[in-house]
């Protein structure tokens, strides 16, 4: 049974647990003050070339979201987000958790629109409704849709106008960075949003994800917010030491275009067999829609989700290809498919 | 510059990245319900003789105090500590952060007694005050202390006649379990409390802590508590396989007990030199007074906490030990000690 | 300028004023443990035909909502609610501000049907996501429309079978239950209903609302959830009293009696000149949809609010009437509008 | 029985129910928008001397010392309070419940001093602990002391000096600023405090207590916290009226005087009668220490609550005047002390 389920099915890419091991018994700071953490964020600012950038690496996406948004709002202030954005569905109410509205807005293709905004922002207007004060967008979305550089800089621009907060979960960064048709570029993040994080976990780490905030006004004290929220791991360490093997080359972007490949050459073949997608992603999801009967065949030797039924005999499914993803697994799956 | 500062200034025991090395690229399920954690989980019931626990594996401890602490507990019900208690003052208001007041009790060897219990219990009379309903100790202590057998047993039975849930914090069991000392053990625990931890951050994992849920009102949806909390690691594998070769045979115990004997090298002859402490403790935390001058000579090689001024002239410090401890570092420190 | 922009406009009955008038030197209990509040509790429960209900008073319908959904639902636990609910749009976060999320379901007419319950109950799988466990619908709605028995009881059988919290607010429970076409009693509330309260302050009281409790095992320890959240008051006698006197006898029915009258009179009238509604409404607030021209005429003689713009040169206004609205008023504001 | 439990067991002063009468029909705005809550504002800016305050009424304590203390502080910063502060024991965790801790300090006269504060501010010095930010104190304090103006001035020197809200419960406030050696008058509080309350419930009022935002940076959006803590009353009319009328003349000082001129009458008969006291208390609560034998036989006419034991034989008792205390009551509790 090979497994197209998710991201996260592996370990991590060998060359950060080789990171791991070479580094594993020298003494260092605990809670992220080590200088691994320290050579990471350097790194990382480099690559962004955003010397004055707040850089903390938190444990994990969720984690990562409900620190930041809880540690950026007031208590009245809520974030608005597509209906299918990974913290108003698949966070079990995270943000609500730390007293926080998500409000949703429809999207066919994962994306928010400025005019949506636009929408949400005059819809609440005075003190009997929550101030909406942040947008969060995913990219790649979580339905494998990527944001352009003029789509990215219009909400942007809207956000600036209006004293909104920009944020951008990259839980799959470097996909959606790597994808085909992509124009933006990871530099261009912190000139167009106030905080995002670039995802490790899904990326080729063990766990780790690098939360930048661009914006002054947003820096202060966060390392307590991430004590309190439980996302300061005593042995900052390991995250540091990935991060700084992710980017010390081109490993981390190596590493999403694999992804992108493989995803790539399912879609290309999929559609040479005659198949449609439920929507169009250049990332590392894809969502063919298939018979019914298929699926319960590829089902025996494959995992995956089965996302959405389509009609009375077809489903759609969702192929998430990795760093790790092999190339033989995917020709095998494209044969047995067309095969059935 | 050799560090006794904590217990997680290294990494993993190379055992523990072995494992994560050898099961690196296997493909598993996500959020703890792989293999690896289901074996942990199944080996753990095993060792606490308990088929029927819950058991959960959480990256941090804070991370875990929280996230049980918010799921155990109603609103107006709060959490009795010790004034020395980790959740009172080290993690950032973390507990009240999730709605609920932890209630201090003076101790002087960082251990609850039933009496100080029975009296805040006492002291809460009415609506117009929280409902106290958790006790929370840790085992050891935060300095250094151990709970006897009988001194559990006298809190739990307390605990069960005024139905107060019994919460350890087990940062460091395996040092308590190991300690000179003591006779309590590790089977003993679910008998005696609703919950406690057996940590891995400090006891020779990466990071991971497991959870043990004994008393079946707490368990319901307890995972719904963890991805809400941002507890839910997507590669959850990493801490399965952790704590599978932690306990897969004797290595937690064999690493407590190296952290402790380096502890009791160090207090003995610290002692012998003349040196009193500023508290007992039997575990991997020694606290002696030393000279102000001698603490300043000591620092110019060895990194650890100046604990608290005891008089002019005088200081504790705080010397930890790990399973990592170099014994030549110890006989190292112990020379340059008596020689100053 | 006359208004017609609610139902809080005015101060309380008269008979609430004297009542206060007559019993304000007697000392009584504080924070509701006074002989009014304990008469007027025993009042409603023979009122209700439940002498084992819990009834507390509190000061607003938004306190009430908080105070009760915090009190019943575990952390990882969420309300639906109609998109029009008020604790959806018009409580500025007031329940995620406790910690929960609120699930909208789209509504035309303002209620929640049983399927659009099974499907987000049926949406919700898993840990990832938060745990459907309350409805929350009002009667009547927030925008003047009421639920039949039939419909109620259908909700309630779904609520029941699948253990979700069925709760009402009452905000306005008098005018539905006066309404032309209402088929429920105040007495088939505690049969069908885990919780509701019964609205005082848009019903002739100053302030205040009765909370009910029908369901033994979200009683517990409910005064600690009032107290915490500040909707305990020191003078609970004034909550007291006033219900006391507004069931005393039939008073507070009689109120909104008038309420629906003037209500009816302005719907029939408006009818007759030709102009239609945005919604159907029984209760005392009616949407009638008017040309801005019109619209424009009578805001300079009353006061109103328009509610939703319906076409080039349309919009819909709310009209509310109360138990303290003149007949004369309503009469003129017909005249102005035929007038015009 | 004749109580003097507390100073809320009567309703209010008859000139307040008048004031309610007499307006009651006349139509106003909802949610604290109407004009005599407008008016009420203006009047006590005047009394302040602060045009620039912003002032808003809430419906009482526990709610306004939440609303305010959410409000002004960001997730991970606490509330410092002396161990007998009404925050800390007497509000069911109110504070905690919105995130917060209150660390508690020691105090014998229920005053907080500055070298407390200091010690608290230097025992906080990184991110593993709470972020101490303000300072609440009560005045009188809850056993009755009031500060000085000496005082005030050194805590808020000290406040100013370290960026720390200090924020005053006022109750009881009247009664302070009437009290015998006090030397501090209502238009000094703005210009030592940050925020402060003055207290309704407990002067004279129905209920409502009156916040006085005096610190720009935190006034912004103060009413979207009030909706979001229950605290907008749709009928604030009431809360306006009632502080209109306090404040019209010198009626709310003058009910203080009552209040202090009865409970000194007793404090000074008790006193003569050989009586000593638990603690020194120029405001309207004081606290005898009477044999116990006589604490029963007073207890056969009148309520009042018994503080603590003092020894075998002897408790403190607390007696509680108020603006509705009657002198007649008085004369008769001391007679029938002295015959006992």
């Amino acid at each position: 049974m090979y497994s197209f389920k998710n991201d996260y099915s592996e370990g991590a890419h060998p060359r950060i647990l080789n990171a791991l091991l070479a580094t594993n018994l020298i003494q260092a700071e605990g809670y992220g003050e080590d200088c691994y953490t320290l050579q990471a964020v350097e790194l990382l600012k480099q690559k962004l070339n955003r010397n004055d950038a707040d850089i903390h690496l938190l444990s994990g996406g969720t984690q990562t979201n409900l620190t930041a948004i809880a540690a950026f709002l007031r208590p009245h202030e809520a974030v608005i987000s597509a209906n299918t954005g990974h913290i108003l569905v698949h966070e079990t109410g995270a943000i609500e958790a730390t007293g926080h509205k998500v409000i949703p807005v429809e999207s066919r293709d994962g994306k928010i629109k400025v005019d949506q905004i636009k929408a949400v922002v005059a819809g609440h207007t005075d003190e009997h409704m929550v101030k909406p004060k942040m947008v969060y967008i995913s990219n790649p979305t979580e339905i494998g849709s990527i944001y352009s550089k003029r789509e990215l800089q219009a909400i942007s621009s809207f956000c600036k106008e209006n004293k909104l907060i920009l944020y951008v979960d990259g839980a799959r960064l470097g996909s959606a960075l790597c994808a085909e048709g992509n124009d933006l570029e990871l530099a261009d993040l912190p000139l167009l949003v106030d905080a995002f994080y670039i995802g490790g976990t899904k990326g080729g780490a063990l766990l780790g994800e690098a939360l930048v905030i661009c914006s002054d006004w947003l820096k202060a004290e966060f390392r307590f917010h991430m004590k309190q929220k439980g996302a300061l791991l005593a042995k900052g360490r390991i995250l540091g030491i990935q991060f700084l093997e992710l980017f010390r080359d081109n490993l981390y972007f190596d590493l999403a275009k694999h992804a992108n490949e493989m995803a790539a050459l399912l879609r290309r073949e999929i559609a040479l067999a005659g198949y449609r997608f439920l929507t169009d992603s250049p990332s590392n999801q894809i969502f063919p829609v298939l018979p019914d009967r298929l699926i319960a065949k590829l089902q025996e030797k494959y995992a995956f989700y089965v996302w959405e039924k389509v009609d009375d005999g077809h489903s759609a499914i969702r192929l998430v290809t990795s760093w790790a993803t092999e190339k033989t697994a995917v020709v095998e799956f494209l044969n047995d498919l067309k095969k059935a």
